[in-house]
C-alpha cells in the first residue's frame, strides 16, 4: 500500500530580470525539491522597476510551458496576475523572487523590481522573500538556490508576520567559500557619481543614471556589511511603514 | 535703511501627474509664498510609477519656464536629476511632491509615484513631503495647498527625523468644509476585483488591472478613516525597512 501523496506546498516565483533569465531558473530548480513551483515573470529585463503597476495598457500572459508564464509588465503586475489570474485566486503558501544578477542591500530596496515583488506577496498576507546575488563575474546561482531551500522550508514551518517580507542577499561565491548566515538590518549604499550627463551627436545634452553602486556605509550589523564579509544577509523589511514613535512625537505638532 | 534680505527657502517639486497638471501649479502657486519653489516633474502622467528609476535609456530635460523643468522619466528620476543636474547638488531645504488628483491612503504608498518622489527626496536627507487629493468631481486644490504651506513652514522650522517622511492626504472639500487634521498611521485598502479579463478584437485574452480602489479596513486612527471623516490625515512614513521587533525573532531561527 502506497501512502497517500501528501499536498505539496504551492510556491509562487517572479523576478525583474525577466523569465528567461539564468537566476530565476536556477531559484524555480532549486525550489520544485520542496513543491509545485510556478514561475510567473516579466517576458523582459524590467530592473529599477521598483513597485510600478501597469494600469495605462492592458496586460497579455503568455504561457512558455507547464507552470511557467511570462507577462508584459513590471514584477507587480506579475504577483498580481499570477494570484488572481492563472492560479485563480488561490494564495501560493510562498512568493519568492529572484534570484537577482546584482545585490539589493540598504537602499537598493526601494528601487528594487526583485523585491517588490516579494513585497506584493506580503501586502496579499503570503510569506515572501526576495533573493539577490552580489555582482562578480559569473554567478554561482547553486549557492543561493541550496539557501533559499532551507530558509523557505523554515518559512512553510514557522510562517512570517503580517507586514514584514525577508530580503536575502548572497554573496557569489561557491557554496563551501560562504561564511555562513547573519540575520541583519536594512544597511545604507554610498551610490557614488549618479548621474552621467553626455551631448548626443546634435549637440543636446541628455543624461544617464547609474552610480557605480559599489560603496557602503560601514554598518554593523548591517545586509552590506555581513556580504561584504562573505556571509549570506537575511534581512527583515517592513511593509507596513508607520513611524510610530515619530507619529508620538507628531501629535504634540500644531499646524 | 532696509533689512538684508532674508534667504529664502529652496524648495524642490514634483509630482507623478506631469508637469502640466493642474495640482502641481497650485502647489508651486501655494509655496511661492514662503520660498523659491523649483518644479522638476515628469513631461506626462507617471501614475503608479512607483520608486521606479529610468536605467536603460537616457533622460532629457526641458526648460519650460523660469524654474520649471520637464523630464522624460519618472518621479524618483526627477528628484534625482532636480537635486544633481538642475540644483547643482545643492540640497534643496525641503522637497514636497503633488498635489496628487487622487488619495494615496494605506497600501498605495507602495505604488504611488507621488510618494516615492518623496521617498526619494528623504533617502537624500533632505525634509519631505507628499500631498493628495481624494478623487471626487472638481478638485479643491487651494485647501491642500494653503495647508501644505502651514505645514511646510513647521517642518522648515522644527525638520524632520532621518528615515521619515510625511504623508498627506486632504479630503477634496473648501476650506471651510474641511473639519481639521490628523496625524495618523498607515491604514488598509480593499482594492475590490483587481482584474478585468477581455477579449481583443480577435479573440484573445487581455488584462487590465485596475481596482476600484473605493473601499478601506476600517482602523481607527488611520489615514484612511481620516480622510473618509473629512479630516486631513498627515501620516508619518518609514523609508529604513528594518523590523527590529522581528529582526530579534529571527535571530532564534535556525537555518
Amino acid at each position: 500500500m502506497t501512502k497517500p501523496r501528501q499536498k505539496q506546498p504551492l510556491i509562487l516565483v517572479s523576478n525583474d530580470d525577466g523569465v528567461y533569465s539564468h537566476g530565476i531558473q536556477a531559484l524555480a530548480k532549486a525550489l520544485k525539491k520542496i513543491g509545485r513551483v510556478v514561475v510567473v515573470a516579466p517576458d523582459q529585463e524590467r530592473s529599477a522597476a521598483s513597485h510600478s503597476l501597469t494600469l495605462h495598457r492592458p496586460l497579455r500572459i503568455t504561457k512558455i510551458a507547464t507552470d511557467i508564464y511570462g507577462v508584459d509588465g513590471t514584477p507587480t503586475d506579475c504577483i498580481s496576475l499570477g494570484v488572481h489570474e492563472i492560479l485563480d485566486g488561490t494564495p501560493p503558501n510562498l512568493v519568492i523572487s529572484g534570484i537577482n544578477k546584482g545585490a539589493n542591500l540598504g537602499d537598493d530596496v526601494h528601487y528594487s523590481g526583485t523585491v517588490s515583488a516579494a513585497v506584493e506577496g506580503g501586502l496579499m498576507g503570503i510569506p515572501s522573500i526576495a533573493i539577490s546575488m552580489m555582482p562578480n563575474g559569473n554567478f554561482h546561482f547553486e549557492s543561493a538556490g541550496e539557501f533559499v531551500v532551507r530558509l523557505a522550508q523554515v518559512v512553510l514551518k514557522k510562517g512570517l508576520p503580517k507586514g514584514v517580507i525577508l530580503n536575502v542577499n548572497v554573496p557569489n561565491l561557491p557554496k563551501e567559500e560562504i561564511k555562513g548566515y547573519r540575520f541583519t538590518k536594512q544597511g545604507k549604499r554610498n551610490y557614488g557619481e549618479i548621474i552621467a550627463e553626455r551631448m548626443d551627436p546634435r549637440g543636446r545634452k541628455y543624461y544617464w543614471i547609474g552610480g557605480d553602486q559599489q560603496g557602503f556605509v560601514n554598518i554593523p550589523g548591517s545586509d552590506c556589511n555581513a556580504v561584504l564579509e562573505g556571509y549570506i544577509a537575511v534581512c527583515p523589511l517592513l511593509i507596513h511603514l508607520t513611524d510610530q514613535t515619530f507619529l508620538k512625537e507628531l501629535s504634540k505638532w500644531k499646524l
